[in-house]
């Protein structure tokens, strides 16, 4: 039997040798990146892991070094026209009001409950901070999961009628598989939530828990009525992931300067900066949102005003051309946006 | 040419499964674990990843869920009698006075700058905290990172007359690997700084930048006089990685609660805590310093007296056997302590 298994998985392995020896040259003909069309940011990134992971190339970088980070919203999946850690909040309000009957008649909880969508548009970034620090935060990070996970298994996108971790970008979810498979760590590092980022970042990106760097809240240590240690979520920062918050959570989080890094809006200025000067070979991007009718269209040249916080703004795109960094127009660079897409 | 190489893959990989066949039994029977005498601890852990890593075992964790955290100073090196990190801060002084002359009359650098081990020895912690914030902070990451690799090559442990990088538990080197073999991904959880652990951890202990966590300060972005980007290290304290601040951090930068933990503090107390209390397999587990003759002994009943921040108490020894930890008799358990014994 030992032997029988042992010949078994000789002749298996040679077969297998035999196949990579076989299958390699169409292999490496197989385009990684399929929803790309042709042009500068598809060659960019293709030349990128072709020079840092050849050990002949004095571009190579070693294993232990190679990281890239991603912003979410707008670069990995839909953000317009508002964020949908924002949705989750405003969704969350009946509930908390349910627990907390005061706060019915407390702005800006009143507007919430009317459902209201101008009104509701119309709150301040106080307000909205406001919304987020009552409904993210006073409950176990388990029972944050499980509501998070709740509200996305039923919540729908407004446009596309779809589950919001269907509203990802084909074209990205393919430059974070062709990165890990050529030995890079794909980080998430978000404006967005950490701890909600993290309850489907694995299933929806590949990308686990400890990989995903946010805006954090802090956590308070304390025991059950069982005595039983529990981690409660407390309404205060401990890192604002955005702007100079993206390197110096980078440096917080990592500990290593990233080679590669894309983002789309004013808000990951910062990290492709840090992430383009380092030395050696690095690679900045930005995802331009120029396609209004496949998603949509803000930033510059778009003739839309854009008053997100954390916009795509001529400035940036003129420093984008001035440092090297390549611009991915979602027009001419992407084949197909959403798997779904037919 | 082609051909060959494919043969010649094949080959070899033909010859590694035979020699996995060969081999397969032997080494299946080779100890993990050879610092290590036979006992309860030492079976503890095998038998923690012998049922948490066979897919036929109730207790099994799937790979993604396998983290692993450790404390640094009296888990993984050497902290009598005196941290590491301390005697970094307190040699960097000198330099420190130098570039602002100020602070040589000025307490406690006055004190330090003397020499007296014993005046220095009777510094309260927040003289400490002042000379820390000094000697770490002001400076670019890198430049920090290079301080200290400077001194880590030429400064020697007071007893041992060797690089503090070689102060490290041979028996717990073997456990990371151990656990690394088996698809845990193994974290440092420290209460030393950890910007100052991740110069050597990876070399040290095989652990990346990215998989340590520990006391951190904040940094802020900014630009060099040549308008590339830097960060500096601000005496801004952002995660106090001790007590309660352990599994806070653990949350923050990893996201999951841990299988297995390592300690050999009060400061580990709540780490170990919440390691156990989660649902499935978890081992938590204690060093005690109970070998005065190869290393030192301290805690409960050494009959020393233990003024140390983050002392192993009697109270927590008992928790520890109330709560089914483990706890690791150095004198006992551990055949060999240092590597460069003989």
């Amino acid at each position: 039997m030992e032997l029988n298994r042992r010949h078994f998985s000789a002749v298996l392995l040679a077969a297998a040798a035999g196949s990579v020896g076989v299958l390699a040259p169409a292999l490496a003909e197989t385009d990684p990146l399929p929803s790309w069309n042709d042009g500068a940011a598809k060659s960019a990134i293709l030349q990128f892991i072709r020079t840092t992971t050849d050990p002949s190339s004095p571009q190579f970088v070693p294993p232990e070094e190679r990281i890239a980070t991603f912003d979410q919203d707008g670069t990995l999946w839909v953000e317009h026209p508002i964020y949908t850690q924002v949705i989750y909040c405003l969704d969350r309000v009946p509930a908390v009001v349910k627990e907390k009957p005061a706060l019915a008649d407390v702005e800006p909880f009143k507007t919430v409950l009317t459902g209201n969508f101008e009104a509701i548009a119309k709150l301040s970034l106080d307000d909205l901070l406001r919304i987020v620090a009552v409904t993210v935060t006073g409950m176990s990070v388990e029972d944050f999961q499980a509501e998070v996970k709740t509200w996305l298994d039923a919540a729908k996108n407004g446009r596309w009628k779809r589950p919001y971790t269907d509203m990802t970008y084909l074209p990205m979810i393919e430059v974070l598989k062709y990165f890990r498979a050529n030995g890079y760590r794909t980080y998430i590092v978000t404006g967005g939530g950490q701890d909600f980022v993290r309850v489907y970042a694995e299933a929806t990106y590949g990308i686990p828990p400890e990989q995903v760097v946010g805006i954090a809240g802090g956590t308070e240590y304390g025991y059950d009525k069982n005595g039983r240690p529990v981690l409660t979520k407390e309404p205060k920062l401990l890192l604002n992931d955005d702007n100079a918050g993206k390197p110096e959570g980078i440096h917080l989080m990592i500990g290593r300067r990233p080679r590669a890094a894309f983002g789309n809006s004013t808000g990951d200025r910062q990290m492709l900066e840090y992430t383009k000067f380092g030395e050696g070979p690095r690679l900045s991007m930005l995802v331009l949102h120029d396609d209004a009718t496949r998603e949509y269209a803000y930033g510059p040249a778009q003739g839309l005003p854009d008053t997100r916080v954390g916009a795509f703004t001529q400035e940036l795109y003129d420093e984008a051309i001035k440092d090297g960094w390549f611009v991915i127009s979602m027009k001419r660079d992407w084949r197909r946006i959403f798997a779904f897409e037919t």
